[in-house]
């Protein structure tokens, strides 16, 4: 079980993030291209960042929405989105490898996740940008009760996908997050995630929000090191789970 | 001598130039990359029309800027300009590759490349960003009356020059094209035009705008696709000049 | 019965539209705010043109997507929406004020336009930036068959409301127009035009395109300044109708 | 002697500066109006927060150029520039009109600011804006050793000047700040800070970088709520001067 953070979504002036301290403890940095958040020059230490500490590099496209954190939905067009993907992955590919660094994997980010995750038509947008790429990316989407629709998508295109799955974050029954309206959406209680992170890795049920019984295949874990909280908690999940390769 | 032209300089709902039209006549297509024109998909349009036409692809990298379409100097520090030029040509060089096509060059676009015929240090900004890119690509830039400073820079660094020149536009004795602004800068008469462009390419002087004569050692000519006239100026160039490889 | 336009819609380099060939036959310049389309330098000089033809200025603001010409719905907030449109019609005002002149209404663009006539939270959004601007300002929005929930939600804000309709489009029997998608959905023949510009302002029924009968009580018609022909058309509308106030 | 600060400089889901900290402090909330920082939203929640704290409101327009907070020179036509400080004060004026409060007053930022104090084209662009403006609006600049031609050019153009000095900068003797480039550009001591503010505040002479004696003429003192040292050091200056009006 591997864990991933997104990163590198500073902007400009403004600064978001504990991407140095978090680094040392995730093996995969999702990072912000310029149309949500980073921009050329937060994408080259984002990078430099990640490549000290030997993590792998993965794209994070999003809608092109700086003011709403590519977080609000946008009704593209699949050829939209298949351009903007290839855009982006572009982009951070040249910046990695100006430092000697490559991409292994895109995962969208916000409403683009989201939409994705929902609409067959955006999902194959996306997969349309990973097989025109000409360097292999796999891409990372979200663990559910039922993988096979997604995992066929991506075979019919010939993508690798990865799997995640969040061990602060609440599922219902069909395997999916309970939306942050909700209460108890997001747990707090570090024993709980890194219990849920721990269940997860071993591919063991973990209990929904509303009781039953729930059981993941994930390849690996979204963390986050928005402030400390977040930082002590990717800390407690990597002391608690088996080194990843 | 090969003919290039500034392309794709539509964006979203609006289109500016010819591009269907002048296409056939061009040799190398500099393509702009979403800082002052172009946005995924009109890339993504434009390189399929060159591909179809056997048009070399190049990047036209420009300060951020839309609403000055990269025409408005930008005090940007250097190492903002490396990462802005890696993250413009890597865009296009992805839409690229995944319409089978790849980057040849790369010529500097409105006030970065006169900023970059000025400033040594914006110079040195531009090809660190070509240096440390992992596919070979030459830098696009003016032809002027003493080209060593320029080919010792671009030298210096391991990256192949292409030089410039103009057909439509009145010389000054240094070797500088007439600022618009200056009467007589930009020449009307086709058969001015074509007079340059042969004298041009066959390395012959021409007359500069205060009657001394002027040797140009140029590659390509800057040629343009904006209006009928000038569509038919590229046309009677193509017509007048010797077949290039 | 007015004439109202879509006005204003170039930005930086990019022309789109024939605002002067338009600007002395029609009555209401929607004026684009720089969101969708519009920036500071044209809203001046459209702001110029419509005062030097006596045409009434109306706001035509737009979610945030330049790239997407505001055409994008875009999953934004009421208290966003709320906010930036009273951030697009102050831009607006300070410019018409700076030449002499003010607005008079607002018509919220594309995919703005047609979320505020689905959907009465955003609606109520665009209303409570109306109610809260210091001048008194009406919203222009579609007449349909039914236009009695509109009239509501404008009185208990204390908006005044202009209905416009379509001279160029087909109705469906709601009293909606046909999308662009649907075949006939836009009317060419300019005497199709001209009659139902005719019976509109007459307040007299027109067929839709199921063949039923429609009367929209309608303050303005909606034309175009594209292309020659949309000119063409409205020259033929303001020939045909009584002149307006 | 007022207080001024540079406030409202949050973007989308990005903060910056203690808003809410330092407000209560100061006199005159320079608020950034969406092209170097701010949006619509977090325009109205600054408006809200300084009409709460009864903090007179000020625009602070700058160049289009939120990557580079407006602190990259752009070389912007001068008629661009009073288009688009018409914009950006209209912008946040309807906003806080939409909020029961009014703008007294313009500072341009950063970049602009800087070419303003410099070139009399972009100073002159700057008033013309104000000097079209319907609502009367002072000009915040800042006071050196020789502040007539400054006030020459206001009274030309009919608009009022507020004179500005930092408590907080090393001067020069001709009255400038010394760039942050420099060593000892920025005080740290508070002890330094509050003498400086103190003298200033009763128009006795500071000493320059340089060892000379240097008085100025100014009505307001730039203050900063970036962080809790300048927080700090805002309420030092604050119980040290008598309260302003």
């Amino acid at each position: 079980m591997r864990l991933n953070c997104d990163i590198g979504e500073s902007f400009g002036a403004w600064t978001m993030g504990l991407d140095e301290q978090v680094m040392p403890y995730i093996d995969q940095a999702n990072i912000a291209c310029g149309f949500h958040a980073g921009d050329p020059s937060v994408m080259t230490r984002t990078v430099r960042l990640a490549l000290t500490h030997g993590v792998t590099l993965g794209a994070h496209p999003a809608y092109p929405d700086l003011q709403g954190f590519g977080r609000r939905a946008m009704a593209c067009k699949p050829e939209e989105i298949t351009a903007m993907v290839l855009y982006q992955v572009g982009a951070l590919t040249q910046i990695a490898a100006s430092e000697g660094g490559h991409l292994a994997y895109v995962k969208p980010h916000g409403a683009l996740y989201n939409s994705m995750m929902r609409d067959d038509a955006i999902l194959h947008a996306v997969l349309t940008a990973l097989r025109k790429s000409p360097q292999p990316l796999a891409l990372m989407a979200m663990a559910t009760a039922d993988n096979a629709p997604l995992k066929r998508s991506c075979a019919e295109q010939g993508v690798e996908l990865m799997l995640e799955a969040f061990a602060d974050r609440a599922y219902d029954s069909a395997g999916y997050i309970v939306s942050r309206s909700q209460p108890g959406a997001v747990h707090h209680d570090p024993d709980v995630i890194v219990q849920q992170a721990i269940a997860l890795a071993r591919h063991e049920p973990i209990q929904t929000i509303d009781g039953q019984s729930l059981t993941l295949e994930a390849d690996t874990l979204c963390v986050h090191g928005d402030n400390p909280e977040s930082i002590a908690a990717v800390r407690a999940i990597r002391d608690a789970l088996p080194e990843s390769a």
